[in-house]
């Protein structure tokens, strides 16, 4: 059987300041990530929004992010494997006790921004992040880029992994995204982001900018929480993945399954 | 059979910062209770601090505090009832995620600062610490000041209790402490430490400034983190106490030896 | 001659999140309150902010906040007076250097939130934020609550002061404002605001809720920077007074023309 | 006539936590580097420090670092030449103000931590950071790792500038310094620091790791201020060097005599 998960990034509300559409993308996506605080996200919006995707039936995930407010987590930093351990552990902890008190799990973790990117290239960090994941839970799924050293480094801690691709993002010959500077980094044409996920899920293959195809393990698909249309392209995932008879649901409904 | 135990507020180092004597408190006292982020302590901080407890056996307490870092969280702020829930609950989220992948379960949670004296005197701030506490785990500890609002709201919320006497503050005659910056706010003779909390174990009795006795619980004893006599205290009042036969011993202890 | 001048909180976006409709209230009003860090604003946004308000000729001050990003700065803090002092230096230092690179000197302060309703009534921070205004420009204009203790703190300090009226909202017979959670908080008709105003400028007068009249002296009127109708609201002020042949210019302009 | 600047990084403490050793160092240096709050320092002691800088007649400077508190600016991180300008010119303005109460001016500024690292190799920040601090005040002296990038873009910005050179690192046969994590990174030998920095100063030459000798600008040394020893340190270099016949004075000092 087909499946895959839609997933987006939540809760990166802060204090005074509103950021995203979450009520309007809950009811299409299946895994929520929720911010931790410490790009975006304060405890009072991570309890929110913890109970609006448990409300929607959306698996509940830790979004954990650099200690970077003023820039939304998106810079590079040069931390080492230690701090990174740490501040994942810190996060995917607070973000569990919100989940606790409402009576859920936590299923998942995807680290955020620039930590993510790190991640995907750097194998240290990758187990870093691994390994806080694992201590805190052997049972979250580790979501990383698809074919980056984070869903490696899931596989050597005995974690199961969710491998993302990105439904509106154009990729390079070698697998990984086309810098967001670049001309072409986002699909030109809106109308082939649905076939172009369905055959991702289908055949495991993507046509990458220079013509070739990639193959590429799509196991959940990352839809932008910050954009303006999202929850317009969330909506249009869901309907156009079902009405191809593909199942779309959380990996650790799937696992549990399996 | 009498007993008492000894706590301490640890991990308030900060970064590059450093901060109070943990590793030469640790031997003597049994409850360490633990900053989690908002007043002080780091992530990095944290792991160590639980870890060292744990190799002392000491039991590993949350010490949350207001979200003032400037401030140490010794500044009241008009929070809400609903903010106080949840910066208590990510906090204790935060350090129950470094206690888990540690291998041990928290004991306890005990505010700090202007959170624990803004809890002692309002009901409803008080209710919201100790409901933030039992959605967590209803199995943990909570500590507040002797007769304060704060041990009436755990016993309110199906908690265990641990009102909290101090060794080397003065009582005013109502049971509130004699405010920091008042002449008289310390005892003036060290000697004396041991025999008034010797009194209050046993007795249930300390004399006020006013000369007359008070009726206090006294379940356990605040040592000091950040004076310089912290660890020299804290030793006298471990080998004093039990030189009296009082079992000095976690409140959790008791909890599950009763 | 019968003048005032329009304020408006400015530049109150942080990072990655947007707030306040800046460009829509700059040509309207005559004084741009500009954030400066600690309740909302950040190096990137003040620069920015500095640079429209001098575009379109409107005067430059300080907006200096509590160190509270979470609260926006409108959670009362217990800060002594030196904290006081030091928060409101840092911050007008801050701005000053933006406002110096652009060629423009800034022309008043007027604190924030929490900062601004506590100097209303407490004359020790009053006179803090009074000489450090003074300390660091004697030639800045203080915007204070009309009739409050920050606008004799600024006398006091022989700094010029600018007394604040609202345009929306209700006074009660003692001066001070309806607080906003009571449901007479905010004028019923939006079409008094203007004659309301008016009034205030010509006849020094505003009817209470109790029904009596107040002496005010309205030397500059707020225009709430976070509303959804701010721009509009502002619009209408500036026509309006206009219209009635008041003039409508910030204070340093007076005090420099005087 | 031979002549150096003694600099030393001061004001690091932040509010409940102390750090360096401000008030022992400062009878021996010519130029204190005052922290701005970013990676330490906060209002409090950014005042304190100024008065006392001023009391011993040393010179004032901001030491602007990135806004990393919980790492102490010292990690890298990815920011652009726009962030750069503004997180300087904020911190830089902060000082500014602190300084103008006490009735003093800012006569430098050196970047911090892993800002100042970036800036030596990096030409845009380094040019960013220049034009900050001109834009600020073209009378400021901009301090730099000597032989780096910083140094040329504060000649590029038209300021005069100090190149730095430091008393206990060893030289790679490049210029840079060996880094701290080499078991050779410090100067094995303690009484070798004194005659390594007269022959700085009197020939341009040091030592480098392999042996070969490296032509150095040292218009200022930089005395480490977290380091235990510091004050000896210092006091040996100000009695060592003027006991070889070299004025030790901060560079404004030469620049307004020149």
């Amino acid at each position: 059987m087909e499946r895959v998960d839609l997933n987006c990034d939540m809760g990166e509300s802060f204090g005074a300041w509103s950021l995203g559409a979450d009520e309007a993308v809950l009811p299409w996506v299946t895994s929520a990530n929720v911010a931790c605080g410490f790009h975006g996200g304060d405890p009072a919006v991570m309890r929110r929004t913890v109970r609006s995707a448990l409300a929607r039936g959306v698996a509940v995930g830790a979004h954990p992010g650099l200690q970077d407010l003023a820039g939304f987590g998106r810079r590079a930093m040069g931390i080492s494997p230690d701090e990174t351990y740490e501040l994942v552990l810190y996060q995917v902890g607070a973000l569990a006790g919100f989940a606790h008190a409402a009576g859920v799990r936590l299923s998942h973790v995807k680290p955020h921004g620039a930590l993510y990117n790190m991640a995907a290239r750097n194998a240290s960090l990758a187990d870093a992040i691994a390994t806080a994941v694992r201590d805190f839970d052997p049972g979250l799924t580790l979501f990383g880029l698809a074919g980056s050293e984070l869903v490696a480094a899931g596989e050597r801690a005995g974690l199961l992994t969710a491998a993302e691709v990105f439904a509106d993002r154009n990729y390079e010959a070698d697998g990984s995204l086309v810098p967001r500077n670049r001309p072409d980094a986002l699909l030109a044409d809106a109308g082939a982001v649905v076939p172009r996920v369905v055959r991702m899920v289908r055949e495991g293959r993507v046509a990458s900018v220079s013509g070739a195809d990639l193959a590429v393990r799509a196991d959940t698909v990352c839809v932008h929480g910050d954009g303006p249309r999202v929850a317009e392209i969330a909506r249009a995932l869901r309907t156009g993945l079902e009405a191809e008879g593909i199942t779309v649901a959380a990996p650790g409904a799937r696992a549990h399954a399996g």
